[in-house]
């Protein structure tokens, strides 16, 4: 193995990616066309088949996906205590678009994404580094398992970069985002909880957003804090607040 | 090894539990508490400390991601030619809750599953079934890690339970769901497609659902059709469609 890695870093056509990603990832990657392809943006992609181009958005599905399970372990046993809609919100906290696109400008993949500028705003262009950030999960997942790259995750990415305590702390308040929304734009917003008439569990809250009359979003929870935030996350993403 | 099998399977006081676990399970569990938590439904869990309960919940939070990152990698390989949205939304009819229900209850989940009946309607306890599903995947893993947590998920599940071509080929079309509904309350709906004038990608379709005049639901893709889709999926989902 010793002589792949020193050949790889120091006589391979392509040592100086090998070098590059090593820097980035803290080890020597196996299946280069995988980290390759993790950096290519769709604007930048070839048609491989009908309807089918070698874009990075396949293995942002994976690693999307990894990553939920990762921070969804890493919280587990980091609160014993909490309970899942606690959980839940932390995840999105953490995985969520802006903190991804953050964490990939830190990391400096600006340099390594791969995309055609004449087919992309300025405002997108932010939201190639957490879905290449993403991809780059997929390909770390597909090319070394995913013991190796839970570890990853946990070691270079978590610990030194995502303060989850801090975020912890920091309310996204999808209630107050709603209510002054509907302020600005005049109108009437309700949160009406609607009473049990099936013998359910009366542990279970239902809270309907009505804003000028109109359900917008509703939750189901066994807290009714939860509920109402629920509700009005679903309300704000039906609205594109 | 085999000691410990044969003591647990044929002396241990909770032989009958590991059985019965064994012959659901197709191998012999661990840790025996992670299962019988994985069973035990909120109704009839006790509070351990203020505000937290030893139900499922938690480890169906676990569960839930890590059997979603599983049908993402099984969905990656299995269809090398399809996008990104494709996979997603054959996802979602996989792992969907009614979906996981019936799967439950394939499995004998009814005699497994601890509640409390007086605390439950009959709607709410097929739902039971499911959650309890994705909680035992949470133990699984916790129990015995990724690999054999998505061999176990492959090999006794997925291949002999979920057909998956066929859910490919049927369709939960939210535009039609969303479209009855509103012709049954007397709604107008309209989809209404926004031109782009942000200098963006001539790819990026943007289409809003407009109910009664009131926008619904958003969707972005890269594909009308997606668009329209996901725009429709979320006004099914703010109005609990």
């Amino acid at each position: 193995m010793p002589v792949i890695r020193f050949y790889k870093l120091y006589l391979s056509p392509g040592r100086k990616y090998v070098k590059t990603l090593r820097n980035l990832l803290g080890f020597v990657p196996g299946n280069l066309s995988l980290y390759r392809l993790a950096f290519r943006h769709k604007s930048a992609a070839q048609n491989v088949k009908k309807g089918v181009k070698n874009s990075n958005e396949r293995l942002e599905f994976l690693g999307d996906a990894v990553l939920g399970s990762v921070v969804a372990e890493v919280l587990f046993k980091m609160y014993p205590f909490k309970d899942e809609g606690f959980l839940t919100e932390l995840r999105s906290k953490i995985v969520n678009r802006a903190n991804l696109n953050q964490l990939g400008r830190k990391l400096g993949f600006e340099n390594l994404v791969e995309y055609d500028n004449r087919m992309i705003g300025a405002t997108r262009q932010g939201s190639l580094l957490g879905d290449a950030f993403e991809a780059l999960i997929g390909a770390v997942y597909l090319d070394k398992g995913y013991d190796f790259t839970k570890n990853f995750l946990i070691t270079r990415i978590i610990k030194p970069h995502i303060d989850i305590h801090t975020l912890e702390l920091t309310e996204t308040n999808f209630k107050s985002k709603l209510i002054e929304w509907c302020q600005r734009h005049g109108k009437d917003v309700i949160f009406e909880h609607i009473t049990n008439n099936e013998g359910e569990s009366n542990k279970l809250f239902t809270i309907n957003v009505n804003i000028d009359g109109e359900t917008m979003g509703m939750g189901k929870e066994f807290s009714k804090k939860y509920a109402e935030k629920l509700a009005a996350e679903k309300a704000c993403t039906a609205l594109g607040i």
